[in-house]
């Protein structure tokens, strides 16, 4: 039996959203127990007249909710009963609990997961690495994406071995061809760091490192991963996220703007439709934090029950593959804290 | 008369666009003067049965052309019988000469001006401020996007000011709307060095500062120009770009996959031919340095010639508006190296 906490509260579509998510988990993994966090009653309320396996879910009762605008270190010191800091601490002190998803303040959840769960065994700092769709019908992972807004070559270089097992683990990526996020494809681009990092990541050999990405390529299907600091990262990921929705946006608009056009349109509902879910965030779960001691997995703020369920896919998936044994046992062989 | 040299080689498709560029530019403004650097036979050749004003252009015969692959600082030492070295040496020997044009490397182009032109009085730092089309059919500058890799809060105060005075002299904007590039809108986000650069710079009158932006929102048309470090801003610009094009790529490949969508597509043709346009970079010029003594226009590799063009007028309005005046008077004003 696979354990995992679901933070019931905070996201835009809580706790309906999350709850759905978590039955709709409860179906798809016949050997998942889950436990959700949150007002009890409220919780109750949503379940009832709903048809999943019981034995399977527990509530645990935590009132209190932490807002998107409140300072990450005192909401986890102070609100001890939000349904946050709950599910960290059942994660924290439950053995057989491997995972938790949240759809909450990020902040927040960064924060608790350092001072509450700590690092896997030789990792410096966890890392952010959610997973975008490219336009070959695969995926690429982005690490880091936020949890550290500055970062130094050792860190990135054990983002690479993290990221590499994470896309081979838990998406099936044999052998994932892993870039560095720079300037210019040649590797002597970017400042001191990051040719020192070019140099790092090149001599692990577990990583299959193609060199230096130019983000005009991520989304070519020519990479299975990037590896960056989490300011970068960030702008990296909100940037393609942005972009495409502007432009399907603006599409959407030309179209409504003359009848020819909606006609055109009418004949093309089947690839629109198609589009639109390729491009659905939602489809592709969320943020996983890798090296932390037990699974973390961040929801988007706009994350409906599919996406949930997806989170919760993740944080499965990852404890399935052993992931974070696995990450461990690669620092312990190829990262020596030079 | 407003002097302007260009460099025709260097871009994928120079002379000819570089060339064809400058004759265009030349139509369009009675008084503009241009010398055309580069091998003399070469360009004499590709200007052979053209109409053009031959009072206004000029060749200066300079046969060696910078890669993009050389190091850009041994480049512009060794290489003083390239295309950009002899258009950089007009530049700075000339008190006529009031900006160049370049399609050539950037790095090069960079270590050229930084050590042959020298920055404005007051000016830490120059940045590039290219400018992309938002979806309500207006512009976006962002500065830096790649000429500083690091930096500190005083060059973004500088880069504010900077672009300000860029967008309001050059594209008439009437007290731009300068955002600064942060993993979140709230005013203690970033690391240190980007809270005191959000201090700082709203503490300039100058400048219509509405506080920090994520890169999710760069098209939505809310900023006129986004402040940042020429590493995340490099990862800003290129990112837009790869976007756009891998999914309008994307949409091609669907459209032709099957008859009913390539006939809906024929029904959109002028939907697709605006919006290609729109999205077209060529249409929206160059990066300009901003910062260095005198003009520098730097175009997009891929160029053709209505880009040139179009960086040839932005040198232009640059010289005609007094921008760099302008920017020595402000930093003199309201920049004190803190």
């Amino acid at each position: 039996m696979i354990k995992i906490v679901v933070d019931c509260f905070g996201g835009d579509h809580s706790p309906q959203a999350n709850i759905d998510g978590s039955l709709a988990a409860l179906e798809q993994f016949p050997d998942l127990y889950l436990i959700l966090t949150g007002d009890s009653s409220a919780i109750t309320a949503e379940l009832s007249g709903k048809r999943y396996d019981s034995s399977r879910l527990e509530i645990v009762h935590a009132p209190e909710v932490i807002g998107c605008d409140e300072k990450p270190t005192d909401a986890i010191r102070l609100k001890r009963e939000s349904s946050m800091v709950r599910a960290i601490r059942i994660l924290r002190d439950s053995d057989d609990v491997s995972g938790m998803v949240s759809i909450g303040s990020t902040g927040a959840l960064v924060a608790g997961a350092l001072t509450r769960l700590g690092m896997l065994e030789g990792v410096i700092r966890p890392a952010f690495c959610p997973i975008l769709p490219t336009m070959d019908g695969g995926v690429v992972g982005i690490c880091d994406s936020g949890a550290n807004v500055e970062v130094t070559s050792a860190h990135l270089k054990q983002f690479a071995i993290m990221a590499s097992l994470y896309l081979e683990n838990v998406y099936g990526v044999s052998s994932p061809r892993i870039a560095l996020l720079n300037v210019g494809k040649e590797s002597e681009k970017g400042d001191d760091m990051r040719r020192e990092a070019y140099k790092k990541i090149s001599e692990v050999p577990v990583v299959n490192f193609v060199g230096n990405m130019e983000s005009r390529d991520l989304l070519s299907g020519s990479y299975d991963a990037v590896v960056c600091d989490g300011f970068s990262g960030n702008v990296l990921v909100k940037t393609t996220e942005g972009t495409a929705l502007e432009l399907l946006g603006k599409v959407k608009e030309m179209i409504y703007s003359k009848p020819v056009y909606k006609l055109g349109a009418l004949l093309q509902k089947k690839m629109f439709a198609d589009l639109k879910s390729m491009m659905n965030y939602q489809n592709y779960g969320g943020s996983v934090l890798i090296g932390t001691r037990k699974v973390v997995v961040k929801g988007h703020g706009s994350s409906r029950a599919v996406a949930v369920q997806k989170c919760i896919e993740q944080a499965y998936r990852m404890e399935e593959s052993s992931l974070n044994s696995k990450i461990e046992e690669a620092l312990d062989k190829y990262d020596h804290y030079e």
